[in-house]
């Protein structure tokens, strides 16, 4: 693959300085394992005061991890978790959930941009109530979603008010959730549990880490012994601090905020050089790190043969994806190409 | 911590330079997600040079995921899987087979210096054959043991036998694998798929890396979809590189071997040490990198208060574990501190 | 509820004559536990003489034990089990299949009158084939189905070449296998291991049993060790002869055939009525035992003043079922209580 | 098998006539499916009524399924139940509580005659407190034991006082049940809930049934949504009033109590006539229907060639269990070839 000519995941992307550098510090010598370390425990601190909540923190290997152990803590294995038709825990973790809960059904609903609303999480919880339908008890919301859109406050808002009426609870699949930070004019808890959400995964990988998640629990009740379902499947690292220490690279002066703004940045930008090329759309509101436009099949062929990398999304859209490692310039190329593709049809 | 000062396990010891060195080269620039990129190619073809095997291999995240989810490959809930009674599957795994197999009990056999026999394996085969009871599916041995003994060629092929008279798969848990070759007389494949082991669980974490473990099925059949049982249960790395490349530092030069002899001989120089000593006797015989003693409680208090780290095993012995990183200088420091401690009640 | 005035259910009918008196013949001296009884014998025997096949031959509780077990049996976790939208196992068994398989995911198709079409299946499988998405396996038809049509030999057949060509294996819903059987003009065999089925769940309970399916593993090597499969499950009858003997009941003399002929020929003469009705319309071809007609609500709410019992299915239509107690008479006055509500809305 | 010369097993008993009455008036007219019925409603409150209790109760259909299934309510995968040595959970349902919990582990303690003692499990819960070992979460008990004897009011209270101590909840496995209350001078109430029990397992089969347990939850927050949970694992019957009606049959004018208070009896005859015969020794006090004696290899076949049946207990003993079904004459038969058998070795 050609230097960084990549916009197809934030997962290409490698491991920020600051990640790496506290790696390193970590290395400098031995340390207790499975998480008695003082990186840990600093990165744990960090992440409560980042939230500003006294909540439980878990490290996990990766995403389909938190995502999965976390919703199988938040129900059992006859209960159904609401999610989006275009959810990442529905579309690309094979089973993951029920994997982890030993059978959780996944209620697929629908809704714009990604996003469920209060009236698909209400049809769904309310058009089966017997027992041969597995019982809703979970929503699950992706932050930024897999289209890049955001979540509102207000929306997030309306949605615990609905869960609050049939009882459910909010986890928050946050893959991206850093960019949503960068995007929405918000705190980290204004868009979490001041909003309702009981459970967050925040992802360190996509934002710069080598590998490494977070299980936030501002519902501390739903983390009881949590540890020992982490060691159980598998998620308890014996070295944990080279997952955590690069965590307080992260959580140190921002680091996290400024790679997803910049992220932002460079999408924001491609999306402005889109606009300015005849003939293109945009499938949805670009509002975080990534781009979906509705390139025809030879043109993305053709960038393709350029050395571009990057998804076609369900539908035959293009998916241009940036990462804290991406950079304006190569985002200028990347519009220039498909200019150039264009006007050459 | 002071720097060095622990002989608590291989966990506590840091990143081998040999795969930093790698994990650095990865992180030179993007790469593509999910093992497919040429680092985790390589990684994988080195370990099958190593082995002199066309074995599928996998990597995930750590030694419980990877005996788990090997184990659940090679039997059904309703099997059983026959391991010794010391063995990590059945005492530090938190049930980690039962729940990735949804169900496979272990059943616990004896046997002297941390291995089972044909004699034991057979019993427990044949004392229950009804249907109210799961039916054995697979031997488990780990090599070396969790008390650093060693499986000869010889015990393995007995075994074997025993495996195909009843028609029993063998899984091997090398936590330890590494220290085993090196103090043994033999090469990877004589230990492994020609004295008839079917799937290996090679730790790279215990031997110098962050963060990874190899699961090698000399058996293909076994490995079937197993790529897909790795996804479903979040242990297929996005950003894979960081995992392989660091094998690859592990497999070049003999790195890993290395690593694991230095470990030994710091075993065997804690060994000499200690025998020197008055009133003092090895639990079990010292054959790769882990030394087992009857300290005395009070001796133990007083080394702990000396600053030096190690665990207690079942029994109240002292289990002292070198690494890569241990050093023949701390080693002695150490048996002087046991020997003053020693003459000093 | 008045006396047999309901077309709710075949679950709603006792225990036949035949099954009952069967069940009074096992219970005249003492057996062995756990199939171990010549009753448990002869009704398996006499289920391999129906199917003219060496099949193999399990006896669990329910239907959704039936399905979820053999699904289980014929795909891992991480496998895909690919179902009609309208499929028992998808709308009304509350995740059994996801929970006994340990995550399997159920891929939901459509088709016209609750069929699965080759289209609909090659579509389902072709459109994912990455390991982020599981692996479909399993086709699963329901014969009748959930609306009562019918599969012919002919669409089994060309669902069979799709299956051959993906690798997948085929199992059959028989919750009311016995009604297909009596209104197709085929043999048992031919509408199931001659058409392509590797494993079916003949339901006895709908055909007039108290309780108790039969599992047939027409394909021998997917019923490997399925005994213990049943034994973990809860599914092993410690009194089985009290579930096989009414099945001996059933299979003497074509009383399974003559229930089913019975039923199917209630609900032509239901549909005969209904079709004498002005304003009425079936929603789905009339094959099996099932009448779906779209009533209004108000004349619904009518019926059932009236003391009839039925189903309201999904999108309103009424849905009366026939069964082996039902009695033509009272079809007759169903048809004339039907009459009488719509000509006086 | 000669007629009624069993002592095998109460499960090789048929059904009694007050169960087969109920059954046959359940039959009598068709009813609501899925235990919507008034059968199922009276047997419920007959089972609130016999334990004074305003428990939660579910029929499923088999012990396993009982025991697994409760066990998974009051634990989860990563939890860990203790249980003795001889306990049908570990020793005869093949994995079950393993495979309904996603894996809990079954921890083994020893107690003489077949108990644990609070001395035991309190061993059990403080021998290990990290994350890599399941944490405990339950005990249970069996009621009479596998040995026939029994738990007195005084042992279960003290058994709660440790539960209390450690946050342990109580689960009472009660295959035999109805023998135990039969033989201890208490009610229903004073052995469960009243010492401290927060679930049981009521058997039904043993007692006379066909096929049905009862679960009763005294501890109702342990009972939320648990109707999905038999749902969803095949335990839900369709035509429930088969298995309820007949619970009615047990429950009226005591026949439950009747049939233990017969099947005990005949055990004390037993034990009575095996005293009397010179060279006999009974491995565990004779407390309720089972008696073991150390009778020799060659006696217990020649009593087989004689025409009886029985098993023989780990370690070699025979085991006699007696039933509703047994009788007296019966009885004195077996002491009479017994006795014939050891006078001519």
């Amino acid at each position: 693959m050609p230097h960084n000519e990549q916009f197809a995941s934030d997962n290409y992307a490698g491991i920020c300085p600051q990640a790496m550098d506290y790696m390193a510090r970590a290395n400098e010598r031995d340390a207790s394992a499975y998480g008695e370390d003082p990186w840990t425990q600093m990165a744990a601190d960090r992440l409560r005061e980042t939230f500003e909540s006294d909540c439980e923190v878990y490290f996990v290997f990766n995403g389909t991890a938190a995502n999965s152990l976390s919703l199988a803590a938040m129900c059992q294995s006859f209960h159904s978790v609401i999610c989006h038709e275009l959810a990442h825990v529905e579309t690309d973790e094979c089973g993951g959930p029920e994997y982890a809960s030993n059978g959780s059904k996944l209620l697929v609903g629908t809704g714009p941009d990604g996003k469920l609303t209060p009236q698909s999480i209400e049809q769904m919880v309310t058009r089966r109530t017997d027992i041969h339908y597995p019982k809703p008890r979970v929503i699950t919301l992706t932050q930024s979603t897999e289209v890049g859109t955001l979540y509102s406050i207000e929306e997030l808002k309306a949605i615990r008010e609905v869960a609050d009426h049939y009882g459910l609870r909010i986890h928050m699949d946050g893959a991206r959730f850093a960019n949503a930070v960068a995007a929405l004019d918000a705190t980290p808890a204004e868009i979490t549990w001041k909003a309702g959400v009981d459970v967050l995964c925040f992802s360190g990988t996509k934002n710069g880490l080598a590998v490494g998640e977070a299980i936030l629990f501002f519902n501390r009740q739903l983390a009881e012994d949590f540890e020992w379902r982490c060691k159980q499947a598998g998620q308890l690292a014996s070295k944990m601090r080279f997952i955590s220490a690069p965590w307080c690279g992260l959580l140190e002066d921002d680091t996290w905020l400024k790679n997803a703004t910049h992220a932002n940045a460079c999408a924001e930008r491609l999306e402005d050089g889109i606009r300015g090329i005849a003939g293109l759309e945009l499938c949805f509101p670009r509002q975080s790190n990534a781009v979906f436009v509705d390139l025809p099949g030879d043109v993305q062929t053709a960038l393709r043969a350029r050395g571009w990398h990057f998804y076609t999304f369900i539908g035959g859209a293009a998916r241009f994806v940036c990462s804290w490692s991406s950079t304006l310039p190569q985002v200028d190329r990347l519009v220039q190409d498909i200019g150039e593709v264009m006007r050459n049809r």
